[in-house]
């Protein structure tokens, strides 16, 4: 029922979030003399949300806006000096530190003797190869897609790759626009594992309701889950989740 | 001898560089107080060299290296408005109309039914699906691997997951340190077939002198070129090329 088991990779295998979080709060303070920190919260969003269609989901992207929101924010008053310091936080994002979620290293080598597992991210390449390379995982895999997007002819694509039936995958992440619905759609089984804040783009009002999908609440309990499903017994359906806090 | 081939994207099959080119002349216009256009071509070109192990090859880390650029060329005076229109550049540069280069679709079309053909391009993720969605071509690609470098390991690795062995592949592209190289480091052939202008850090200042490599003028002759190497025919080693001037 279950051949081989996909995980996303930002805020499922190591923490992303709170680095946009925390450079947030900087632009913030940065624009503090032209706006309070919800309006710049909410012209930041809305230029990352105008801008994804051309810079898509990285830090490149979110520096690129927020550069941007700067200036509008500010209405042209900002200095050089201010946005050469915004460019600094963006390549400070990308060089930051790999942190992972606990209990991530010891879970894949749990899973990994009994299914193939297979890494599938988007955001920036490069970024993305980088934090692969550096997270010391990527023996774990059997392989590995960074992908430009996460729809269903998206997932289709990458399961072919791997020589997986659709059917036959548990994807496993903490979005569920991007990790669980089109996964579910393509006949796949997802898990969702919520992480501490969520990205505006990445949040979803309401569990759903899907014989194939659960949500838990780390990555710990993923092996008995995967057992319980293998097992034949029923999948949980947990009730709704709050609307958490994060990206706006 | 030769079972597949493979092609590099941008400057082998579509116009990016001449894109590149124009954006640096508007760059050096708006920065025309503060520094002739030698000066902004030459610290554009330091300030993407320091941060291409960030930023990567695409249109997004050039355009954050503008930004930087001008602010630290015009020491800081550089207005807010400027710097809004330079991130414009960077989107306009990713929304441009595909232009591809002449006799692409006919040889891809000629060499098809003969030949599994493959994609091998670096650059942003999302940039490069877009331009591979909008050329139409998409569907003579056994394959299409973008990748952030393209170093010996990473095409050994294209090379497996489509599933060619390395000594088999004739990957074609305009950059020798990029498309050639690597590539007859790991047992392939190649061809490099010049564009009009070069990025600097594609420029190589001689052809390699190796029996696997050949330098042609355009890719309609590529047909005629593989029947020759499967024919036989020993390989033309054409003598070293110029320097040509470009992106620097």
């Amino acid at each position: 029922m279950i051949r081989a088991i996909a995980f996303d990779a930002d805020d499922t295998l190591w923490h992303t979030e709170t680095l946009f979080q925390e450079t947030q709060t900087r632009l913030a303070e940065i624009l503090g003399h032209y706006a309070p920190p919800e309006e710049v919260q909410r012209r930041l969003h809305a230029t990352e949300e105008r801008n994804v269609k051309a810079f898509g989901y990285g830090v490149k992207g979110f520096t690129l806006s927020m550069v941007e929101a700067a200036i509008e924010i500010s209405a042209g008053r900002i200095s050089a000096a201010d946005i050469h310091t915004i460019v600094g936080m963006g390549r400070d994002m990308l060089e930051a530190p790999m942190r992972l979620l606990d209990d991530v290293p010891q879970t894949l080598a749990d899973l990994r003797p009994h299914y193939p597992l297979y890494l599938v991210t988007k955001g920036d390449l490069l970024d993305q190869r980088n934090k692969i390379d550096t997270s010391g995982l990527a023996d774990h895999f059997a392989g590995i897609e960074v992908v430009a997007r996460k729809d269903p002819a998206t997932y289709r694509d990458v399961f072919a790759r791997c020589g997986v039936d659709p059917t036959a995958v548990l994807m496993v992440g903490n979005s569920i626009p991007s990790d669980v619905l089109p996964v579910l759609e393509v006949g796949g089984w997802a898990v969702h594992i919520p992480y501490v804040v969520t990205a505006s783009f990445e949040r979803h009002d309401q569990d759903p309701a899907h014989a194939r999908y659960a949500r838990l609440g780390s990555i710990r309990e993923l092996p008995a889950h995967v057992d319980r499903i293998v097992g034949g017994a029923q999948t949980e359906v947990l009730p709704a989740l709050a609307k958490t806090g994060g990206r706006k």
